[in-house]
């Protein structure tokens, strides 16, 4: 059935991006190439958020596959866009191993005789503008809905919380990064909820819900769910993030610390004797392989790995609470009990 | 009546933003004071938009005020979001005479303890999300409109049409100011119509026509209207940004100049002999008053200023030219006959 999905959405999209780029010809070539830079953005994801858009509709008995196909649309292009501008704050150009839209603007201006100057505003403008386009196409996607106006409309309240309650947790991650505060863990969790488990986990489910009409008290315990699932999950990411194998995660395993990312690993380690010595190289752009090492072997002794992983485990327990104590159809309980149970597994 | 609809739209943008902010308030200070400073760039303009929308739902009979207020605020808040990431595109930090939103937040960076470099991406980071919310609210407005399906997904075109040109122009701005190309009068007009004409003239206009259920014929008409009377205001402008009075305007005359803005002005400047020389001084951001005065000059005797002058009232011309062909009520053909003379008369 997720295979099914996937090719149902990738085809949505395909559909889209290609109508889009056949729009933008008729403004020039370096518009249709923004076009094509959104949409390998949107590519090599995972589909988490049309998955639980699609688990939740069917999940509650929804039938009509192309109207969850757009909502799952809906959600992915939001994330394509939150992605491309995060990108854009963080100042990155590679995404995934590969040059995202900035990058990919910076070798354009090149490429057209510009200079190292002219490439940064060419990225900057490629980002700036393609988020804009893909948050834009989300918010159409469900605004042009054909359904009745009670659910459209409570499709929309959601798509709205999740814009604002992401930027909140974006804004807060970047001040809360302000160098030379430490990290508190209570601060780091209700980021990491604000800034991704809102929009990729509690609002796709919610709004897979709403669209099959499922009831109210529902649809919350699925929020509540969704909540305490994706801050296991990137929970789980953040210790991955450190702990993980390149070859899987794809991306280096010193980058995070280089960074000085506040994750909750990160926020036990500052509760422990070791962090003074820890936080005087966490952040440290010039931080070599063998010191990332022994950082990482300093975070595994101070017992800091170990509270990560017993935290996510504790939100996927807290998150099978909800779903237990729910009403809810017995196949997607069982459904999202597993999938719950899949954020910590990648660390075992 | 404009002082009316003015006053109407501030206390709609007044409630929603009390309402944001109120909102912001559980996610702390910071994001209370993003809030803040997307209602203080969304202060202060000239309320074209809104006014636009009104004239044209009003020419056709509208009466319902609340709806078309709500159609002008998703208007002005679009036009706010994309001040905002035009300045981020810019790297602006002052409007209107005042810090925009970047500037705030870097200023409030600093006020926390952070350097220059945290002062860049608190500023970045502000400036990113204050037009998402802008933005999304602009999308938000329309969608949740309380009218028959028919004249919402119209509207909702519309909208998807001034985001998709004026991305396209904004891009084309950036990309065709690539150092040493010369620039292009037909490049410089497809850029103005795209840019701005279309979000800010064009899709008002036609918005508040439909939502009043104007003819098809007639939308179009306003439509082609509002993109020759948009480029007339802004080859105006551009003039005044370099020979106005700073005073009126707000922004020094020499500003353009050093930036090497490329308007109607300079493109026409490029074919004449003085070209060479006045192409070596423009674009250095070191100019000096007095060479800004001397190239002024130049402008003047090689005929552009006259030629610019010239094409923004054959626009204008061509804009009532659609205005008496069309079939329009009486009324409104008067009103926007007034207002495309406006767009050249401050160059007299």
């Amino acid at each position: 059935m997720p295979e099914l999905l996937d090719a149902a959405i990738d085809g949505e999209l395909r559909t889209f991006f290609a109508d889009a780029r056949d729009r933008a010809g008729a403004y020039g070539t370096h518009y249709e190439a923004l076009w094509e830079s959104i949409e390998l953005q949107s590519s090599g994801g995972k589909r988490i958020r049309p998955r639980l858009v699609w688990s939740a509709y069917r999940g509650f008995g929804g039938t009509e596959r192309p109207l969850a196909t757009r909502v799952a649309l809906a959600f992915e292009l939001l994330h394509t866009a939150f992605l491309i501008h995060d990108d854009l704050i963080d100042r990155d150009t590679v995404r995934r191993g590969a040059p995202n839209v900035a990058g990919r603007f910076a070798a354009r201006a090149v490429a057209h005789g510009g200079d190292a100057e002219t490439g940064e505003v060419w990225a900057a403008t490629a980002a700036v503008l393609a988020g804009d386009l893909a948050l834009s196409r989300a918010h159409r996607e469900l605004a042009m809905l054909p359904i009745g106006r009670t659910r459209r409309e409570a499709l929309l309240d959601i798509l709205d919380r999740a814009v604002f309650v992401s930027a909140a947790g974006e804004l807060a991650d970047v001040v809360g990064s302000l160098h030379g505060s430490t990290p508190a863990l209570d601060g780091v969790l209700a980021t990491l909820e604000q800034k991704t488990a809102v929009y990729s986990f509690e609002a796709p489910l919610a709004a897979g819900a709403v669209l099959a009409g499922a009831p109210g008290p529902a649809v919350d315990a699925l929020c509540r769910f969704g909540r305490l699932v994706g801050v296991a999950f990137q929970i789980t990411d953040d210790v991955l993030g450190v702990f993980g194998d390149p070859l899987v995660t794809g991306k280096s395993a010193s980058a995070d610390l280089r960074e000085g990312k506040r994750t909750a690993l990160i926020a036990h380690a500052a509760t422990t004797a070791a962090w003074p010595s820890i936080s005087s190289r966490l952040g440290d752009p010039a931080l070599d392989d063998a010191s990332a090492t022994e950082l990482r072997e300093q975070l595994r002794a101070c017992g800091a790995l170990d509270a990560a992983i017993a935290l996510a485990d504790e939100h996927v327990t807290l998150a099978r609470y909800e779903l237990d104590a729910a009403d809810l159809p017995v196949e997607l309980r069982t459904e999202l009990g597993e999938f719950a149970q899949r954020a910590t597994e990648r660390v075992r």
